[in-house]
């Protein structure tokens, strides 16, 4: 062959296969794959994949739009375990801590109470007591003080029966699905009764998340003068509780749209009106409830009253069988 | 040439060429020509295009991640002319259509006292008069049903000096300059005192930008049944002032860090604190302080106390007078 026409060849096949290479980090990561490997072949995993397929089938009666493609996520019990709810287990670590700096709190309540686990003294004091250690531990401080106690936590913390760190308490599957959705031109949305700065800190690290599209309980705050410097200063007063009905108007405040995929679980009912709202949506939309039935790998617990899987039975939801839908449940 | 060879370099070209057009796509739109046509050449637009490539540029010692591209806008002054509020005229428009319907409304105050321009009711009325237009005009609705009306009046409304659209009264330099921005990975927001539910309506329109990434002053709300329906339920009553140093909360609030690029105008001293909160983080970071000085092609106004410019002098910012730096002011 001549020398020249190899070259070029070989010059334009390189080229060809950089650009093929960059040409194909856009379609889904799984694309030959199967994009959900941690579910079992099921009755949800097929509703999730063909609701995908649907809405994003051009020429689709229910063919969305990019903008259009948005999902959120419950946190606590939906994209990571919440037995403890794990913003519980940052208080109660600040708590040993600032005990530790300063003794005489563990004498006087509520301090003393959370050190002790006396769960009788709260149920006495009430909400008073709680807003006081709330204060203790995410207020007073300016914005980037909390960041930092709470990257601390989440170094050192550790799972009380899991034993192993608070970043590998996620759910694999759910992860997953996260990347499952972004990859078929979903903007993927935490919508959590948590704090929303507490999750701030690690939701681009454990689900892909940026800060921007966290939407959590928030305290309220002001921008002032510190040390000579201008700061978010965190004030020990509720601003707003993103959890039940405060879950919708959460999604208003911070989207602006009702979501087309919504996914919560079973405990408190916290996630029956963020599904409400979003099959209220005109045109297809998808609802997810998490059922913790597995106590063998995860935690099993039922509502008292049952009441987010009646929903999901009156409403046709998608109920996740964490036992049977779940090939694995956590990250090696 | 043998013809295997020949098929083969021109099947390999037209791979080359297909992925080429693809990759240039995410590269800035006018990446040969000049990005900012509509902004004269001159301190500032060298100012924002040299602080574009120094924290795009990687080895950069200012390199900024795409994730921390974060670019935060004003409104009324900076994206689109505030003489007068458009919001404003929104109110009017809205109560003149409720008095053409209930024409008891026109000896009725508040409503009597705008529908007339008797600006001095208001100075002696004062909150709660503001308060009860607001109710009549932007709340005990829901949602939809507030967007609708919005949606409305930016078809039918007109500007009454300009004569054109309000989706007509938008800054073509700024347009130009989200364009620009986002071109070059950053995510653009706006941060403005106007209603955040107003704003959303047209923001992908007039910006590009979506209604997710819209900071802006709100009123509280619920989700209720309402007519056999799940709705967010519009409540007469404010949520959050974002203004003056409401803005870096409300930033906080909905981003969860401090913008890098930060744009306002001098009018009320309304940016000051947003342009300080952006250039209180660490490393790079570009403010920009718009100063209304062309009454031939835009309006010319000042603060009183002169706050804004004073600011700008003192940290830094980098100060446009539309008269010298815009060679264009609106779209034709």
């Amino acid at each position: 062959m001549n020398k020249r026409i190899y070259l070029l060849i070989t010059a334009t096949f390189a080229i060809a296969l950089i650009c093929l290479s960059g040409l194909t980090s856009p379609t889904p990561v799984h694309a030959t794959d199967d994009p959900l490997p941690s579910w079992n072949d099921g009755r949800v995993k097929q509703a999730i994949t063909e609701f995908v397929s649907r809405v994003t089938t051009a020429n689709s009666p229910d063919f969305l739009l990019r903008e259009d493609r948005i999902a959120t996520f419950d946190n606590d019990g939906t994209l990571w375990v919440e037995k403890p709810v794990i913003q519980g287990m940052f208080v109660l670590d600040r708590l040993k801590k600032m005990a530790a700096a300063d003794p005489s709190l563990k004498q006087k309540q509520p301090y003393k109470a959370v050190l002790e686990e006396d769960v009788a003294y709260f149920k006495q004091a009430g909400e008073a007591a709680v807003m006081e250690l709330l204060a203790a531990t995410h207020a007073n401080m300016t914005q980037e003080q909390f960041e930092q106690e709470v990257r601390t936590f989440f170094k050192t913390g550790v799972h009380p029966t899991l034993k192993v760190s608070y970043t590998r308490v996620t759910y694999k599957p759910m992860v997953e699905l996260l990347e499952y959705l972004r990859a078929n031109g979903f903007q993927t949305w935490i919508c959590s009764g948590g704090g929303i700065d507490f999750m701030r800190v690690v939701s681009q690290q454990l689900y892909g998340i940026p800060p921007q599209q966290v939407i959590g309980s928030n305290g309220k705050a002001e921008f002032i003068q510190k040390d000579g410097k201008f700061a978010i200063w965190r004030l020990p007063e509720v601003g707003r509780i993103n959890d039940k009905v405060g879950k919708p108007v959460g999604i208003n405040l911070h989207i602006g749209k009702r979501p087309v995929f919504a996914a919560g679980n079973e405990r408190s009912g916290g996630d029956i009106a963020m599904l409400t709202y979003s099959q209220g949506r005109p045109g297809a939309s998808f609802q997810l409830l998490i059922n913790h039935d597995d106590a063998q790998r995860e935690f099993a617990y039922q509502e008292p009253d049952n009441a987010s899987l009646n929903a999901a039975k009156v409403n046709g939801w998608n109920v996740v069988s964490i036992q049977k839908d779940w090939k694995t449940v956590f990250f090696q």
